[in-house]
């Protein structure tokens, strides 16, 4: 086991009826105005938007607006909200809606504090050393984000999707009622399951030994997503299950099942490039990138893939025959996949070889020569997976 | 599931030689001076006390020193804490031991600012509005108490044991270095094993549902802890385990794998009346008692029960036949027990019926009628179960 740092203080509030709590939590942070950041409308016609205002001005908390925040979020928007905030002296941004409305609002909470936040998504090296605090009403289970210390954010111009990531990132409060899911359509249902999903994987194939209850911690994320994923389709509005895959994205991505090893993050990497070039929704890319990866990898350590094969799988083979484990494994991952809605191959959704060299290119601009921790990867690989992924 | 709330901002430093960074994280919270607090003088033994004040010298932190924490933590020398602060101008205290110098801690750090701490381990209703900040450098993994928000502390007097929880108990930070561990008698491992163990099943075995992520990442704690706890008899300076083993009783009390479920507790408070009367180990008392109401309680929620015995103890049996699959689980349970040293019935540590109706009197002093969530216990039932334990 690595030595390892753990801290995050996020206030998570979770259960029906818990956006009443808004306001009480700005006013818990001295806050007397905020940033609404949300996305295309879908908080209007659900009802959410509502019940955030009617909070806020039950506090009497003042707030501003800034809609239209899309999946893979754009840095042009970012440097509004920021222009924003200024202006109007908010003092927290309230991000309402997924991953892609939280990474925004991240950016947007730490470019409040630096000249030009773009720099530090480019350069992993730059330290954000401060942020206005973040609130968080989520309205989709995928991401994570709503308690992660991380972002993504992608620059239209160039193509370029990059990530930052610092402790004050992480929000101060999260606000989570599986209500707030049942009218997502299907399709954002998956990518969601397949982003958390993706989130454990990044963290489970490690090179690092001596972690089992981490491993046990993930497989049990894992095993409860494959059984619960493929149930929230036909039962919109069971609780239960909302609740379920509500939890399992947080714990997928708040960081405490995976301490104290290495963790992997080529195939994020990867698939950034893919959304980055495309704008295909991040977690359709994953389900595409992932299987390949793996089997592009998997012969780095056999026992680690033949683990995740018997346990999270329950494939039953030969053991010396690992082989055949691990090919099953991924099989079963892909028809997992299948059977909610996604594409696991990038045929499918009319991606050819075209673009292959540009984004791997891509995937090393001001970053070095390899990617990834459980086998460090080259050019040559990224293109190499691509082709897997075809 | 339940509608819950999650905070835990306690800054965990896991890992080799981290006692280094106990002064820092002293000045990060602008500490100038700590109490130091410990227990009958094994970290002078082992090194520890020379690194943790060479730490707090390196960074310029004053220190008074309070020695003398026993096993069940007494409130008179949670009383002299208090006193030593308030004169000394303390403004952290910091534990270094296992879960009784953690508790004792906690109790100072509350009491600094009320009349009488006491009054608030008697009574659950009245709150602590703030503390004094504490610091944690564990020694066993056990209680979980570096993380966790809640402290039991003895009246000698009486032989009360009471427990008291708040926000304000959590660490700022924890200090963990799995080798500190290294020269812990065998029978403090085991103690702390089943203190770990139980803190387990106090969140497992509940009547909730729809709570099955929480489950698996439970059993997940649970097995692993069953496959290496009998190792790191025999393997004292193996780092892996005793990492592994520091974790695990981490994560089985810092909450996090058990939201959205009602917990019991009632094995614990049935257990404090034991040991607050003789003073006994907690986690000895805890071996002895978990089987007994185990016995008692299974038939209110069978398909739990099976659950645990099938997922955790992999038990295989006919299910038309759940009780001898829970009978099975119990007798496996009580094996574990033993092989690391405990013991299961009170008859085998000289403890007969004499005091079974004053601790199960004393069990409701100031507490109501009933006491646990899984099956609502009163003083007869717990006089039943100190008869299942003999």
């Amino acid at each position: 086991m690595n030595n390892f740092n753990y801290y995050n203080p996020c206030k998570i509030v979770f259960g029906d009826d818990v956006e009443k709590e808004i306001g009480q939590n700005c006013l818990d942070l001295n806050v007397k105005k905020v940033l609404l950041h949300y996305g295309g409308g879908s908080i209007k016609k659900n009802g959410l938007y509502e019940k955030v205002i009617a909070s806020l001005k039950a506090s009497n908390i003042q707030y501003v607006e800034l809609a239209g925040v899309k999946p893979n979020p754009r840095l042009e928007l970012v440097r509004e909200g920021i222009a924003i905030c200024k202006k109007e002296n908010v003092d927290l941004v309230l991000a309402v809606g997924g991953g892609s409305v939280i990474d925004s609002a991240k950016a947007i909470a730490c470019g409040f504090y630096v000249e030009d936040i773009w720099e530090y998504y480019l350069d992993s090296s730059k330290v954000l050393e401060k942020a206005l605090p973040l609130g968080v009403v989520l309205t989709i289970p995928a991401a994570g984000s709503e308690t992660s210390s991380s972002s993504v954010i992608t620059e239209e111009a160039t193509n370029l999707k990059r990530s930052a990531g610092t402790k004050h990132m992480i929000a101060k409060f999260a606000i989570m009622n599986p209500k707030n899911t049942y009218s997502l359509p299907d399709n954002q249902i998956a990518y969601g399951v397949s982003d958390m999903f993706a989130h454990i994987m990044e963290r489970y194939f490690s090179q690092t030994t001596g972690v089992d209850l981490g491993d046990r911690l993930l497989e049990a994320n894992m095993k409860n997503i494959l059984r619960i994923a493929p149930l929230v389709f036909n039962d919109k509005e069971n609780y239960t299950l909302r609740a379920e895959i509500m939890w399992a994205g947080t714990l997928a991505h708040n960081g405490i099942l995976g301490m104290g090893r290495d963790e992997d993050w080529a195939s994020h990497l990867i698939e950034h490039e893919l959304s980055g070039e495309y704008d295909i929704p991040h977690g359709l890319g994953l389900a595409i990138v992932f299987p390949a990866w793996m089997k592009y990898v998997c012969k780095d350590n056999m026992p680690r893939f033949t683990q995740f094969a018997s346990r999270v799988f329950g494939i039953e083979y030969a053991h010396d025959n690992g082989e055949y484990a691990v090919s099953e494994a991924i099989k079963a991952m892909e028809n997992f996949y299948k059977s909610i809605g996604l594409h696991t191959r990038l045929s499918d959704i009319s991606i050819n070889a075209d673009k292959f060299d540009v984004m791997a290119e891509r995937l090393f601009f001001k970053r070095g020569t390899t990617v990834g921790q459980f086998k460090k990867l080259n050019k040559a690989d990224a293109v190499n997976i691509f082709n897997l992924a075809k």
